[in-house]
């Protein structure tokens, strides 16, 4: 038994394995569909299941029970090694994604006279850099940092020629030549970007620009990169010239030499230490001290210095918010996806460790239930498999989006005309995205709470993966775009242009601000739209959502006309914001759904469980908001406890027939679910024990004999009690009062 | 500048250390005042505040910020080398519960004539722990596991010989001779301890047992102190004489060598390896191949094995459940203990850095604002100082109750009747922990990750507390009770008292269950309670409580009436036991708070702030349940509009104006913070760097050179493309179709 537990001939109790594979034979779910689906389309789903193929067997990049063991220092080693095999399945993907295998592909784009390159180049990079974050967040990050932060950010606010050079001739685009990190953040200024203290002082005499940190809170804090990776970095930094403040602009300045790996003259650099999750990014503070870097270095799409006395600056500000948008924009999407990715990988574990595990029982005699088979594990475990369906098209559909916009961007070039509108398209895609990063982090971080609890005492095991990847997660709840100032941003956005609406003025709304429309609101307002509640067509269950947003908004409204203060509604706003992804997360899911080219889904019965899949996730947020919408006379008390709970119980006692195949129709394989208690044979306790055992050798000193194990015999050995040890009890008391 | 943050003459921006002493000098709270209402009694204020200075001086036991850098084996090493220094605290702890320093206490109580020791005599060492807890989980745990469940299990089922015996005489109370764990927990069994499988048969020709893992899911699991440490275990095991089973008892197994820390032999431990939190602990796994132990090992309070031919087994059924209560009962009022203390470390971090930090303003030319000047952070930080303070009058009763019910046991002796009764209380005592258990460690997790994300990027930092706070916390959800699983007992027995009063019964009530009487439930559920919504009286703000547990249990029967299925109201049922510890908690807070001596309140302006504090956690919870407040119409939804959230704002904007006062009010210094954002100066941006600095050396080979940087400096020189490294370009082609 010890040690070779995959062969336990004294087994007596009943094993998961058959009951897992028993649920596998009683489906009726068509698997490859709904993966087609899940996955957007049939190309789609067989580039996922390529790339993760190559992900689980690279011996470099595939992640084992080790990577829960290792050190930070292991992390940090383990995935630069990884960084440097990354970079040639990079070549290859762009070959992939240019359909180009015949020709020195890297090479001509590297030459001069090369096009320039687009966000396609990549799309399969990309693809395969946000499925390998899911098995090791770490090294997407640090990828991602580079690839998408730096990159991006010399994309949005460098000239063609700048985004050229830096990109295509230096190689970075290629993870060669130069490698770069993000310097926004600083220590004292987080999401309050025009307020940074670093400053760039620009000199006539030399045609340079003089970059310094002027005091401590403006040292650059939490750059990804910084410590141990990066040999450029993007800095944001305010623009002085002939002591005027242009405002924060962005400029490249070396750090490293790409070579000796030196840090370069004036620039100081340190590690910032142990994080929550992800130690294997190197995340740093800098600080620069009379750095000087040539004119040229500034980013100069909306923004010149032109030399001579004295230096102009031209700037375009009108264009220049494309750029705060365009940097951080591509993470936002991305993290819509992970979560997506991110959940699917744990109610996979956790749904099969609910069908594998039995607790408690009718009676002392009879056999221990299955956890899946209690309500309440149910009303646990089943809205976040509904929760990560839901999250899927929408996650798919916002990437799609935003490879079109930015693709537009490219073609209009410096057409000022034509830029206004694609800006205006990228304000729209950056309210949504907003929201959507807000909502779909913050529910993937309770899914990874709530789901780890359901696997008990297993679950807070590090082999189990809940423990890592939440702690991995959360930080995509801060970073890039707090939750909750996104929250509020986009919520003032959809604020304003409902007020903006009232007062008769034209809005611009795109598809998901369809609800704001004036013959829509009236009709909320005044109760006409109250047939919505009865829950009765399946668009219903869409449209409560815009319904709630409705009156919140109005509500919004009302406070305001009081107190004339924003602060006292923001704790609504971050519900609007809530309620607004939830509203085009389930319009986009049942557009697809609908729609048999566009879902893939022709299978009568799979497609019934994809709907009450779709009602499961409004009636359980609806019955988790109850709160806002009986306050909001959305639903009467008597519809929450005879439709709305009943339905919702209903459903998760037909949607449990299913879990399995709803889970196994992720295809995620075992190098990516990393957890013993979730692999796919369902031999739970078999699968735990050998990873256990496997993970654990045997103290040299003899097994259960830990090196240190002087301190505590000598504890245990000790003599009565240190007044014994020392001169100070009653025999001594004695002698002293005589 | 850099390396020498403290002296940072460039500073520009405004000082958050002045911010927070400006609040300081502002506030006109009583803060030693509330010191002692949080600390129970003077007595308790003083001797918590000795303790905390021997903790953070002792160079031993102290925390750093090292402590986030440490690795698992480290944190293994530390921790016990912690214990053997802990050892020398306990014995004088326990000269300080017996007010005796004159004597060779420990000697004598060594002796095998010496009285029995109670759990007065650890009272002191009891709260040492909890506070050392309180910086270093890890640590309280691993003692924990020996002196609280290792030695609990053996007050609770061994006789009175067998308790002097391994506690005294063998020396295992003051952490000598022998070091216990706790082996319940099999790999496949958890929550439902009657259907372990670990086997013990009585062999009549050896008059000994033979202890069995009989298959793989019978292995114990999750063992803190198996891996390491423990030299013995009280284990879990079906008792088998002649065959038949008479359930799982308690026994001692002997598990290594004390003096040479070998394993015994037919003892086979592993270790389990990572875990989410809470390294520090050597958490096993044991599996027994036959290993022989005396039959007076077995722990025999209430089941006796008498030799003989045959063998004959006695037991008191009716008196061995309080053996099930009384090994668990003391970790469960711990926790509530721990959710008190760990809370209110994290709301001071959270709360000095909302005063210092500053972020946004109205305009880009003004000053930025302080973050705690914006309603929605107010709103998700004040009312978590409240749940801090409503905890600890609560905490404080509960670890009186158990400590005074104790002791009636042990005095009680062998007289059966009294024994039943005062079974009867620790079944109470049962209910009120659980339910406290549940509630409180949930709502601390809440506040950890809440708190956390109020403190952006800083928050994740390892630095600052947050993270591993909130991994070594989230055990206690699972772990001595899994948080569902008590919340649903506990209120299943409100419940069935409720069934039972319904029917005309008769039910035991102790005070904590006061709403459970026939006069006021009819008031409840004939409406003439409603006058409690109104909120006018402070009484009102906990008896809401009571009213919403009335609904929730009568509409939970009701359902029964219909499904007759339990598990359609164990939803409902985690709520109930959710609201019963609301309703205690408030009502203990009151009566504490009413009445001058108890509460050792005198000042008027400080005992007003506290019943705003005690209105802000009713207010806070009825706004987050208002779902259910509507469901079941205990407000309207106007009250909720007008009334509560409009007060709950209120009530936010005034104690804003207190917040540093209330959390220095608690006292802790910076050795138990451990958060350099959230030291009692203030200087958060100075104490942060200079730790950062501290704690990460500049590496070997120049400063931000990684030992690994040939890794990355390979990748970024290679050449064009691994097409033009391998013969695989266009030219080859060309030369190909020649």
């Amino acid at each position: 038994m010890v040690h070779v537990s995959s062969i336990d001939l004294h087994s007596l109790d009943s094993n998961p394995s058959n009951l897992i594979q028993a649920e596998r034979k009683s489906s009726k779910l068509n698997i490859d569909e709904i993966n087609v689906f899940l996955e957007s389309t049939p190309e789609g789903a067989k580039l996922t299941d390529e790339i993760i193929d190559q992900i689980i067997h690279d011996p470099v990049i595939r992640t084992g029970i080790d990577y829960y063991e290792s050190t930070k220092n292991e992390h940090r080693e383990n995935t630069a090694r990884k960084i440097a095999r990354m970079s040639l399945y990079l070549e290859n993907d762009i070959k992939i994604a240019r359909k180009q295998f015949r020709k020195d592909v890297v090479k001509i784009l590297q030459m001069s006279d090369s096009p320039i390159m687009t966000h396609r180049d990549t799309v399969v990079f990309d693809k395969r850099l946000s499925l390998t974050g899911n098995i090791d967040p770490q090294l997407g990050t640090r990828i991602g940092v580079h690839l998408g932060l730096f990159a991006n950010c010399i994309r949005g606010n460098g000239t063609d020629s700048q985004i050229k050079y830096w990109l295509q001739e230096r190689g970075a685009i290629f993870l060669k030549g130069i490698y770069g990190c993000f310097a926004m953040t600083e220590l004292g200024h987080g999401s309050n970007v025009s307020k940074l203290k670093t400053i760039a002082v620009y000199s006539s005499e030399t045609d340079t620009f003089l970059i310094n940190t002027p005091n401590l809170t403006a040292t650059k804090w939490w750059i990804g990169g910084a410590a141990h990776s990066a040999t450029h970095s993007v800095v944001y930094a305010r623009l002085l010239v002939d002591n005027k403040d242009y405002g924060v602009k962005t400029f490249i300045v070396p750090l490293r030499d790409p070579e000796t790996f030196q840090l370069l003259p004036g620039v100081f650099i340190g590690d910032i230490g142990a994080k929550m999750g992800r130690d294997g990014i190197d995340n740093g503070w800098i600080q620069f001290k009379s750095v000087r870097i040539p004119r040229e270095f500034m980013l100069s799409r909306f923004t010149k210095v032109i030399p001579g006395s004295p230096p102009k600056v031209i700037s375009e500000p009108a264009l220049e918010q494309l750029s705060g948008y365009s940097a951080l924009l591509n993470g936002r999407v991305n993290m819509v996806m992970d979560s997506f990715r991110f959940g699917s990988k744990f109610v996979t574990i956790a749904t099969r460790y609910a069908v594998g595990r039995q607790q408690f029982g009718p009676s002392l005699e009879s056999e221990e239930v299955q956890l899946i088979n209690y309500p309440l594990h149910q009303y646990r475990l089943l809205p976040q498999i509904a929760l990560v369906y839901v999250m899927s098209p929408m996650a798919h559909k916002l990437a799609d989006k935003y490879y079109n916009t930015l693709e537009e961007l490219y073609r209009v070039g410096n057409d000022k005309e034509m830029l206004l509108t694609v800006s205006n398209k990228l304000k729209d895609l950056f309210i949504d995205s907003a929201s959507l990063k807000a909502t779909t982090t913050w529910l993937c971080a309770q899914l990874i709470d709530e789901l780890r609890q359901t696997c008990g005492g297993h679950g807070y095991s590090s082999y189990n993966a809940f423990g890592k990847g939440y702690d991995d997660w959360v930080v995509q709840c801060t970073w890039e775009g707090d939750n909750t100032v996104l929250s509020l941003t986009s919520a003032k956005s959809i604020l304003k242009k409902f007020i903006d609406l009232s007062a008769g003025k034209k809005i611009t709304t795109n598809n998901s601000l369809d609800y704001l429309n004036s013959k829509f609101i009236m009709s909320v307002l005044n109760g006409s739209e109250d047939k919505v509640s009865s829950l009765k067509s399946s668009s219903d269950y869409t449209e409560i959502w815009a319904v709630i947003i409705i009156k919140l908004i109005y509500h919004c409204t009302e406070i305001i006309s009081k107190t004339n203060e924003y602060g006292s509604i923001s704790k609504l706003l971050i519900l609007v914001s809530k309620c607004h992804s939830f509203h085009i997360m389930l319009k986009n899911y049942s557009d697809k759904l609908e729609n048999i080219q566009e879902s893939y889904i022709s299978d009568d019965y799979t497609r019934c469980v994809m709907w009450k899949i779709y009602k499961l996730f409004s009636l359980y947020y609806i019955d988790k908001h109850s709160g806002e919408f009986l306050q909001f006379k959305i639903f009467s008390p008597e519809q929450i406890t005879d439709a709305v709970q009943t339905e919702l119980m209903e459903l998760l006692s037909e949607i449990r027939n299913d879990c399995i195949g709803l889970t196994d129709a992720f295809k995620l394989p075992d190098g990516v679910i990393n957890a013993p208690i979730g692999y796919y044979d369902g031999n739970i306790y078999h699968n735990y024990f050998n990873e256990v055992v496997r993970n654990n050798p045997t103290e040299k000193d003899g097994a259960g004999k830990p090196p240190y194990h002087q301190m505590l015999t000598t504890m245990l050995g000790r003599g009565y009690e240190f007044d014994d040890r020392i001169p100070c009890n009653s025999s001594m008391f004695e002698k002293l009062s005589k």
